[in-house]
């Protein structure tokens, strides 16, 4: 067993990034050195004898304890984007507008043997974001903080997937069409209708083929002792379109 | 560039393995010794001059060409399972109830540094499924037929994620427990309530946590020049349950 | 029992207004006086010997053998506006659009103690309605051809409810407006997002209280002898715009 | 104009029954007999000086004001409900499980020139729903205190329409069918699948036709600045099935 890891007690967990010296928990001290010998699902006491499950680390888990500077997406969409794109988890992926850095952390995840660039302009929410990546240890992306619609100016046909959250979408798309790779995706995500119109209208315009406009919802069920019924935690929250480079 | 590429032409698709020899297409032969120089984007011509456009590869785009043994699972919902169980692409999977073999492709393309071990009772199903696993060009897939119930008796705790698309996915919740690592999950898909609940009992029974029932719909929304308005292709395919290891 | 009734035989069904003369059915001829001594429930025999059941006369079973000139409204989208306007049955109704006339026979109908207007500009259309109304065999519809923007400049203050399914729906709304009792409401039915939005805010501008947009889904549900699923007919109709004068 | 009629200010609104005598508000005394000459739109003063609108009174906008003993069903299922079953308004209607009293509340009121029969066997449910009904001043309604498998004994084959929002559903189909008039709809409410599902085999065995299971969704949309969206404010209410006996 190799870090990273997690241990786990109830609603608290802790990611190890290294098996050495000490992790101070409110429930007592734990010597990391013990983790070299155990696998996964064995325990670890704390000097108090309280027990601490230990888990692989999987970056998702840490995404719900993100910083939050705006609404974030949700991983129905996420799967979405994944699935109708069919994102092979080698690629390069822009991500523009990173916000809480949702997107650009959920895509480096899946996307493990690839690459992101996400690109931010207010400073305030890349530090945001920043935070966020490191608390994850995601090291598959790249922050970049400017206005994308100048960034871009220097990059290279070299992009499989371009993912925008961020207000003005539409003047991007022309350039987004230009560093796409043949084959590769424009995913656009926006909560408003007569924005996601714009988008659709623009894509149809710049020359992306297969464009389609989509929301993705999840209902949930409850099976109780009286009965199953369904309910929402959520409803709506951003539309997707998606078109492709042909 | 190397393969394997698509040659594409409006709706006609070929897949080309190697860089050598001929392709037969009915707009005339294409020396595919021809591709050996050529990038993406670019195009090859048949000896009648019809020009094909030269593709990436990707292999969802083969899943379309699916010969269906039943009704198969859509990319909402597999988009579901790879984002809420935070799949890794080098993960361990165990797909039972091959069917189509639908839900063993697509996770052997998102989990592509990975392997998935797919089980299927009814051979002829399994046949349909092998030629689509090849034509799809996938070959982290290992197949096995027969009862999985039985199959599953020399498996080890190995599995990373565990899908069940089958009759008997009740009975064989305990063993995927017993097979599954610690922080795996397993997912059952099944289009009936009354079935769902049964699982997600069993479930809880057994021990998973974080046991969640679900479904996922896809709205569509046309933007005709009249107005933008919501339709749906398909409304309802299957609930998910899903429950984690800890 | 007094006419009108109904006279069934599976599919088969007959609307007979007077007890006097024959009907000739294609499983023979029925004499009409003998009516006048059964009851609901009870059967009348054709001269061949087959059996027809007797039952009460509700126009809606009439409606759907309405002849169609546009997409008509469905009954979910007549119950919401019913419901949520809280029509009282001996109301005067405005309805504008007459189209096929499936508005007007519902609004008829469930409002039988008062009266409909219903107004249409395009003559053919108005005569296809006009059929309709007297296969329902439905009496207290009042229809007027011609443009209701012109039309209605006779109209006093006086109703109760209008409805408006027409393409110049935002012209009409400060008329509508003008024309509606206190306490009345204004219900806008259209299939497009941006025409309700044009139509949501003329309503708040020109005075509306409680504006309100929203659809009306209606989820069918299978229980076969494998389960129960859920699934639809049909999704997206139209979006309804509610207002109230007070 | 003759009473009653409704006095409001902003969201303050009473209901007066006769024009005589005063009415002691929190914004001073409203002399009644003024409303004699008045008419709907008009205001009347307090001695204060300040002003009431006078509306017509209408039942449903009481119905909010309900003291509630359980959750009630809402607009959006009251209207399917009207709309599918074809309620003529002078029908004679049975709702067992009187509950807060809104399905018999809102049936009086659509059913104006008709009657309500509602029966309950909990005393204090009884109780809650009849202060409703004196509230909202309908007078169709007739209320039994008692279990409705017994108190039906004594009904006859009278009822147009029959609607169940109780635990014993299904016990007390058969005599549903028994005492509904033919052409008439038996509607269950309930809030779960399994409920549901048992309920529909059992009146498709006592002999109803057309038997359906469904359920109505209200899907709201906001329309601000930065554009439109939709959002729910309540998902899931309950199931309906509906049959009728032919």
């Amino acid at each position: 067993m190799k870090p990273p890891v997690i241990l786990a007690r109830g609603k608290h967990t802790f990611l190890i990034e290294k098996f050495e010296g000490t992790l101070h928990t409110h429930d007592g001290i734990i010597n990391l050195e013990e983790l070299k010998n155990k696998r996964f699902g064995d325990e670890v006491e704390t000097h108090l004898g309280v027990k601490y499950k230990i888990l692989p680390y999987r970056a998702v888990d840490f995404f719900k304890h993100f910083k939050r500077s705006a609404t974030p997406i949700m991983p129905k969409d996420i799967g979405a984007i994944i699935a109708y794109t069919g994102l092979s988890p080698d690629s390069l992926i822009l991500d523009a507008g990173t916000g809480t850095g949702m997107i650009a952390a959920y895509m480096a995840y899946f996307n493990k043997y690839g690459e992101v660039v996400t690109v931010e302009k207010r400073k305030e929410f890349a530090k945001i974001a920043r935070d966020n990546f490191k608390l994850a240890g995601l090291k598959n992306i790249h922050q970049v903080v400017g206005d994308v619609l100048f960034v871009a100016e220097g990059f290279k046909r070299e992009f499989d997937l371009i993912i925008l959250d961020m207000k003005d979408d539409v003047k991007f798309i022309p350039k987004a069409y230009e560093i796409l790779n043949y084959g590769g995706h424009l995913v656009v995500y926006n909560p408003y209708i007569e924005a996601t119109r714009a988008v659709y209208e623009k894509m149809i315009k710049v020359g992306f083929r297969n464009v389609e406009s989509f929301e993705i919802l999840k209902i949930d069920y409850e099976h109780k002792r009286v009965g199953t019924r369904p309910f929402t935690r959520v409803w709506h929250t951003g539309f997707l379109v998606m078109g492709r480079k042909i």
